[in-house]
């Protein structure tokens, strides 16, 4: 069958077999038809692979608090690594955690497919969006991730003897913290630089994953708004309505369920996106020096940025997509309204189905510009702060040169 | 029939006329008495226009964004020139694409226009007050231009050889950077004025637009909150109130179809007047020198103020309106009331119907406030940016003076 | 009958005849029984005593704006005397466009009351804690003025040569602006210091009047409420229900329509007392020299944000105890639960009923928190504005004074 | 009965005698199994202990306000001292007026707990978890205390002129404030430790206090919740939906009565939590200079943060497990969905059950973020003052030096 790839299960395959590269989501049988083939278990490599990267984070991240901490000067700036390291080693434990749970996930929601199939059949060309989305991530995150290098190459070059010397000086540059607690070894940066990879990649995976899911819960509500929408100002009859009011709910409960496993992520990923877009507008008022700098600077902002609101959108749709029943609920003739009609609507209209972030912040439209907002205030701040110092040391610097002519 | 001068293709007529001359809204037919009249081609001399004077824009556009980069000092005052190319560049490119889908927008509302009409007739007098507003706006914008012009004269005068040169050294003195990067010629320079003059209006435009299509919205309910007031406290019959429901859900579904086609523009609009409104103050706040500044700078703040609070108002207004049923469905007698009644009700407590921008934002009266709040922020926080190094550098050349004594 | 002395009309009137003394609310027959003793007539004294006072008002607004356009400099201090002015002569042309509305507004109360008198009678002692309420108003005014007057007759001692000129150094200093412009006279002064007078007392009048309005409205809903309560899980017959609920209606109709009348009064009350209370704030936090100082400051203040807060939390209980009945309403027991307590939960359930500003904001308990919320922010944006400019110039100073020696 | 020993009185037990030993909630009778044991008599020692507390605390009050009124330079840190016996003050007197109504509240609460006894027993384990909670409470505060003493006495030591000197070393440099003012006595050091010591435990009681009532009440509703879900999508008699939405609206009232009661101790714990909260992260980012300062500032910092955190989630818990019934409610059959059914379901979802900040605010989960977001701004603004003097003068110091040379 098909349209079987279609479903849930092997539409977001790619997306979680590339995650399993990266140490997330530690589950057999991704690849399966069925919920049944799906398996957790502690015992396995790919728990292991995602422990010996936990490790490797974190001993990124005590190098980075270590530095910040010697450094004794807390700026905005300056605890960006130390955040970065967090947050991915946070979303690889989350993943960890939620890789227990995505078999029973999964069989939910295969049950709610296997009630819409027959009337509704698969969302179309899901699985071709997916695999778009999926591979349109891996790509620009390694672009991503091969210009940061090369930056760092840049900088290496002057500082090396020539020959293979150039990788001991780009390593040394990269992991200039990390070396300066412990002598150099290229067996330590071939590792450091796995784990500096695995993080990278986590960090973008986090936004591509929630966006994906999402878009799979409003596929599920658009399918069903669809079938709503073609008896629109009809005559239906009563178990048409029952059907399609215990229909909405099992999609409602869905939606709920799986706001269950993944909120704490959603959280994570949106405290995360606004920290570092905080921080690279910050940046961007300071002055980028070189030609590749611009370019490095505007695509990783431009990536970021994308993957944020791409984010948020997707995830606001299911909130909109679950209220688009009502046009149809209020159109519904005198003649053919009825007890099931009225709950309808009781129900659309008094509970809001959306995903939250840890339940303390539902992902809607309206939020998208509370975000925006935010980050203006805070960048204004920000700004003026970093202003106020740089400007003013520099304009003291020439008051003090003029006193001392 | 002289009533159907109040229709919404026919009181809107003058101001879309007014628009195509400055390559907005290129429809053909739009002076007819019915939706049928109107068109809309892609190969027409209209949307050639249109095509030209995006060209022209983005030209500008260009020039200030070279600026911008060359001078590589970000601030927000610099931020405006391109930000105000990109408003109007994004402006014409929205009501290119609201175009292609005008006759459809318009047969729609024609079709609920034809259901009111036996019970409710057409808005009164909607079609004069339209034609008043588009008159007053295209005679405010035109009073603003000159000024702008007169400004820009008085400061070219001094820079002028006396005779016909007086043209060069205007055009120079007002194109200042674009004549950086090209050799001066009067037709560039006709050219630019003409697409700056475009600019200059579409940027009043929207305002306006968003205005009036509120306005006519608004009418539709007050009609329709008429008839309902007449039956406040009395008994009707279940069928008046099936069909006063039906009439309200058609009126709901039209708004909800113009949000769809004009809430991209709504939020352009409330962006950048929002912009423009604090840059203007934060102007205001530092010294305006000569009595023709002050004139200039109150006229064109206060005519900005007014164009952005008419807009919000009005657009408030159709929230407003949309709720009047309440009180005399509330006020229904025991007697009649029916499941009708109830349903009405129901409608009316659970669906929130307004114009929006892009679906973040709702435009009802709290909105107002909401904007009047982040104006005063963040002009309390720019000030303090703009202060803080003004004054700053000022005191410290002083104390340097004092020093170098 | 000895109770109708607590009927609205007859508990407002000491208030209102006193704000007849500052040329507030021009309309004759105050102290009557019954509305139809009330009247306005464009051509009465009180009119015209209303009149001279805009006139004088005005004339204090224009010296004020005129000293602020000359000092060239505004900084948020100096912007508090026009704001001050415009914000009375606001109010006292708000009162004059109220007066011609008040006998309306009074006869649709005595409906209200006439439909409940049988049942629940006057609200008990209503009349006296108004009287109070007046009568507190007047005094803590009162004593607010002298004690102004005082501490400018001592900062006026020092500048007159003794005797009666003590009068015209008083009155030079204090209209310093004013008489900077024209020649001293005896008669400008006592005819300024009468239109200050009325200025100031209109400023505190606003409160008490939005206060006591909002405690008469709170008195109607707790005495229905009370009423309801008595039903409290006991069976209570349809007819009974019935009448609750449109007892119920008639009050929300009435707050509708006292909000319709005073909103804008009550924006303007809140936006200027949220100003000063700011200006006191942060003028406290400069320092106050004399001990004398210190009293007047404390009271002031304390006095302002008695009056703000007094008049937030009655406005507020406004709302709060129109939501009492559902209380009793949940409760209803099943047997004796029907269709009009739907209605009436229906109707407590989505209907907002509160006094508003300008429909911007309703007035709630939550809003209290959102100004107190307010008031911190632009506290703390302008302390460092101020602080910025302040100890930054005193510093430079002394670093200067260091250079030179 | 051992259950009982889980019931509300007995649960809060522990938490209360604890209370009592810091003058808190003078109450007699708090070991009983019953609402009947409880009194509250004016005339007790423990109110007069509590009296005694009060007059103590009231002193160290004095003692700050009248220092900083002689530094006469009010910073956010030097208000610390005052605003901490301020706030230790209230609650003492809130407590205080609490415990004249207790008897009355836990009587209400057992008649609750009466109605679900035969039903759903008590919550298990409730009073070990309560137990558990206080018996933390105490010992982390105690661990703070000493820390503080500690910190205290390395600063006193180096004063000391050894032996028993040390005593007046320490005293006199902790109440170095009050032995300004007075001299130096034994009793009076002593008379002041006991009332700080008071102070102290007040201060992290509050905290405790609200989330173990937070706790009890959820806990009710999880009971209920649970009874609910055992019926879910199954069918079940009028009867049962009866007495259930009969259980929830006792809840609510339960709820609602609670509320009463603490709702100004539960602002007056978050407003002092977030401004201690906004003050150790402004003082974190000064330089703390000893590993024991580290030590000490953590662990007092984090304690802070949980006290705080764990509160505002435990009682929003209670809003949130208000709402779980809707589940079960939206997936009753067709069949057996009835009157009782749709009274339930209004009642679940017009009504919002929570816990308040005297009516101001909802303690929910969205307030949770909205506090994140206003310590983010506040902190900000206050680093930036800060930072602005701090750094400010050191280098104009640095400018001024160069000068001098």
């Amino acid at each position: 069958m098909s349209g079987a790839n279609n479903s849930f299960q092997r539409a977001l395959c790619p997306l979680l077999v590339a995650g399993q590269c990266f140490a997330l989501m530690p589950v057999s049988g991704l690849t399966g038809y069925d919920a049944s083939t799906l398996q957790f278990r502690w015992l396995s490599p790919r728990v292991a692979y995602t422990f010996l990267s936990l490790v490797g984070i974190f001993c990124h991240l005590c190098v980075c608090v270590r530095e910040l901490v010697v450094a004794d000067h807390i700026t905005y700036s300056a605890c960006a690594p130390p955040i970065f390291f967090a947050v991915t080693f946070l979303a690889t434990c989350f993943y960890l955690r939620l890789a227990t749970k995505w078999p029973d996930l999964v069989s939910k929601w295969q049950t709610v497919e296997q009630t819409m199939l027959k009337d509704y059949g698969y969302p179309r060309n899901f699985e071709r969006r997916c695999k778009f989305c999926a591979a349109f991530m891996l790509t620009a995150s390694t672009v991503e991730h091969l210009m940061a290098l090369y930056s760092c190459l840049l900088r290496a070059l002057p500082r090396s003897t020539g020959g293979l010397d150039v990788v001991r000086a780009f390593y040394t540059s990269w992991f200039e913290q990390a070396f300066k607690m412990t002598e150099y070894a290229l067996w330590k940066s071939l590792l450091l630089q796995l784990s500096n990879f695995l993080a990278t990649f986590t960090w973008s995976y986090m936004d591509m994953y929630v966006t994906l899911v999402s878009m799979a819960l409003t596929e599920k509500f658009l399918q069903f708004g669809e079938g709503l929408r073609a008896v629109r100002g009809k005559a239906a009859p009563l178990k048409f309505w029952r059907e399609a009011r215990q229909l909405y709910d099992n999609l409602c409960c869905l939606t709920r369920t799986v706001d269950e496993h993944i909120s704490h992520l959603v959280l994570l990923c949106l405290a995360s996106d606004l920290y570092f877009i905080c921080l690279q507008l910050f940046n961007s008022l300071k002055n980028v020096k070189t030609l590749y700098g611009y370019i490095y600077f505007f695509y990783s902002f431009g990536y970021l940025l994308f993957r944020a609101s791409s984010m948020c959108f997707c995830a606001a749709a299911v909130n909109e997509v679950s209220q688009k029943p009502r046009d149809v609920l209020y159109a519904v003739p005198a003649g053919t309204y009825n007890a099931e009609v009225e709950r309808f609507i009781d129900r659309v209209t008094t509970d809001e189905v959306a995903l939250t972030g840890f339940r303390l912040i539902t992902l809607n439209r309206r939020l998208i510009l509370t975000i925006v907002g935010s980050i203006v205030t805070y960048e204004l701040l920000l700004v003026q702060q970093g202003n106020g110092q740089g400007s003013f040391s520099e304009e003291l610097e020439y008051a003090a040169n003029i006193t001392i002519m």
